[in-house]
């Protein structure tokens, strides 16, 4: 825990909410509720699960019905049973994700304008997560028809097969991306940053601290999302992504942009290769059943493009 | 009008969507249709109309029933009457403001990612417009409770009253705001940049051409919205604020956050205090009926704080 | 000291090398030496000296010649006198300011590359010092002339006298600027930051901590030099400059550049007015015979433009 | 020529002097000299010569006086015999490299604050060449000893030789660099930005002209001498580095800082490791003698560090 506090508090900068055995709660400084990510002591790496925040309480209802009528197993939460969140329910999506959906939290200060506060990299607010499947069609239909998620853009393999998704609730590129891989996995989560100085200020904080074999991937510019971008990998070898310069999806016809998956400008506009361990690595997810982690089921179509190898 | 190209176009940096006579179309960076501010020659300067893009067609057939049972008069604007533009309505707001509602426009190329083509100070998107009335409580109720704005941030008076209010339809902190002033009169619009040192690039263009007395107010951070922003005025005396930092509202309970009116920082976080003309000076608007400018209103209550004089 | 320690330290970020009864020894990021600032103990605030680093220990010598043959009185300082320092020389040059020339200093672990110690504003470097005189000519005459100084830039007023000259030594634009003014006294000292946004972030750090009321002047950009400035007050009316943006002085045939003191861009590029107080106050500075602070002598002729009043 | 001036004008954003048969001349927004870097029109790709500038018109005279007594010959250029420049001298130095000496250039209005006309990438200055040479421990002695360059950093490979030198005349960290390679071979010209933004905005401009295949290496930190790089080659296979963020070299007591050729940080401070290429390709040089392409020599000891391969 100490470890994962020095990289996550003083040196990322995240906000300590505040800590109890075994846990630590972190926010961004944009953030008004208690907490966007929990770190939890375990014996292995991995997610316990992520979580979307619904309109209403009577959304958790209508959700309840939804799941119910698909056969999707419910595990109700009661309030507090993480701390600082009300009631909510929990669901291992059809893709083996380990879901929750929760309307209440806790409020805790907004440190936006507290900037003589802010440290390490400025971390302002979780803003999604990206995961690994093997049944991106699947997750597709279940997160656009049934939960009613828009496609801001996706990418296409060379069969014309959908590869990769970017779906959004609210409104700028995505909340929640699925990519073709071995899965469920979660790929990494995005940490929104206010501008390109403070992504690149992060990749020298962390080599000052001599943490630059933690740095995995850019900085770069995604052409997908437009999306300044820098992945880094916790010590425990959960990936974060840092970002700015992505876009609004406020247009209500807005048409998903396609890319193919062999456009290098996809992946990086500036036509950098992502290292061979983006693809591999991902953090394996737990069972809401039984807390273990799942395994991973391997994907048997392609998981990158062909010049990512 | 070549005074207008060279001050909008190659000064700042807006792109040319097309031209007619006495019509220049302009688009930000970021945006994919035809255009979101048109200049047009005039005899004296001022405001046309701003507009409301609307989700559906259908919309406007409801807004249509809504302003006729408040006996608003409905101006309904053919397709094309605006070059790219499809059916629309006009009315004149409560208030007194010209606005037009439409769907449908027609598309431009997204210049987001031929930065080779980015120019001057790289302007991304129209975000909002601020007006100064001496009726915002009674804008207010129009614009929440009629239209379905909700509210970000919001300033009040000694008095208690309602100085200025917030309001957001995109997430946002707003799409329109309302300040106590002279009205009805277009105090600014607002335009999106991705980045602090671009904003400081338009002084620096600005001055380098020999504008600076253009910049009217800034580069300062406002408390209020948190937005980073300058000021300027374009040759006809027209203000536009360049701006980036906000924040989403994307937060279904988000809880407006109220300011008083003779806090420094609620104006320029940093103490700074606007100069007289950023209150005593706005566009007139025009009358949908016959194209004339209004004479504003004077308004008798506070419309500004003691400190700004 | 307390409150001096939290505004140099904990807010603007300077190292604290360290300190003792009554004195703060504090340096920028990029600098090597034990310190570039003292904090110092006493009843009233006022500049004790400041002083030039010279080339070798026989420079000393070089000098005390110097002096004594324009009668100048020349204090010797023994090794240690001043901690971290060697043998030094002190002098009140003709304008009146307490001058030291060194050659020794200890050294400092240089905190360059510890980005993850980096703090607050992120100071790097003192860069230079800004004094107020009436006896601007006698100033050139003595820098130039005896101690070798060039002359970057200059200003002239309308009477096409001297008013304000830019010296340097080192390949920039300045490590010392007279200015015509209440003399002697210490208008400020200037601060090397490593871009625009680290100088916005002082505002920024400043108003979170509600030190707003110590930003004095700027964001902006100066014409005479290209510095992007802000100029704060210390909690004892010290006055500091944060800037970037200048530029190397390296070509032996430079042509000073000449500015008109009543041109506005010469103060502010962007036409921005400086508030009076930057023209009126200024740090007084001690006598090197008593430490007692030096009544300044008031200017007669012209000490800021006809549009700063 | 017309791919050129489209590389080097339309998309880096260098100013464009003047241009002849065969010939365009180009300057930085910070110069005030007719060109620091001509495009000559050639059957190959590669050097024509680097120049320095030396401090007046005797120190011709007194290089003359040195290469002489050193049996290197020396090649008069009578004024003009490169556009803009008056008398100067070439030799081939100890290394192989064509290098120009002279003092007199014609003047060209200096375009820094002409802000409204930058463009592109903002080039500000040229800032120093990088050399390949199989003969570090020469160059050293020669620049060093007979030319008067002082040391900067070095780096040692894992045996203690000297495996590459920066070194400085102007103060900052270097005017020319050696790095062991085959060569005579110019490794690159380093051009100075005036921030972070900046670099990364060379990125984007690429890639939205479509030439991000000609992007080669970074963003990233240097650990030796903390600039923050981008190198890209031209149509011609000529690379730029772009960087900012080095520091002076005034103190005339700067301690060379060491690094060992196998620390990663020494190179990219982040833990990047550069493409092959970058080792492996580098601008052929011309003899002064008969303008023809030199071919290199083969360096036996280790060009790279072991994890570069």
């Amino acid at each position: 825990m100490e470890r994962a506090r020095e990289f996550y508090v003083d040196l990322l900068g995240f906000v300590e909410t505040e800590s109890e055995a075994g846990k630590i709660y972190l926010r961004g400084y944009e953030e008004r509720y208690h907490h966007s990510i929990v770190l939890r002591l375990a014996e292995e790496p991995g997610l316990s699960h992520f979580a979307f925040r619904v309109s209403s309480g009577s959304d958790l209802d209508e959700l309840t019905t939804l799941f119910e009528s698909k056969q999707i197993r419910v595990k109700k939460m009661s309030r507090g049973s993480e701390k600082g969140v009300g009631e909510a329910l929990r669901v291992q999506d059809p893709l083996g994700f380990p879901v929750e959906f929760y309307h209440e939290m806790d409020e805790s200060e907004r440190m936006l304008q507290r900037f003589d506060k802010h440290r390490g990299g400025k971390p302002m607010r979780i803003d999604h997560v990206n995961c690994q499947t093997p049944l991106v069609d699947l997750g597709y239909e279940y997160y656009v028809r049934d939960l009613g998620f828009k496609v801001s853009e996706f990418t296409e393999s060379q069969d014309g097969k959908l590869w990769g998704v970017w779906l959004y609730r609210k409104q700028n590129v995505h909340d929640i991306a699925l990519m073709k891989g071995t899965g469920p996995r979660l790929h990494h989560i995005g940490v929104w940053m206010p501008d390109v100085t403070s992504v690149i200020w992060v990749c020298d904080v962390m080599a000052g601290a001599n943490f630059q074999d933690k740095i995995e991937r850019g900085p770069g510019r995604h052409g997908l999302s437009n999306a300044f971008f820098l992945y880094v990998r916790d010590p425990d070898g959960n990936r974060i992504e840092f970002y700015t310069g992505d876009y609004m999806t406020a247009d209500p016809d807005w048409k998903p942009i396609k890319w193919s998956l062999e456009d290098k400008k996809r992946q990086t506009f500036w036509g950098h290769v992502p290292p061979k361990s983006w693809y591999d690595e991902a953090s394996k997810v737990e069972s809401i059943e039984d807390g273990r982690l799942m395994e991973p089921v391997q994907v048997i179509s392609q998981d990158r493009p062909s010049f990512a190898t």
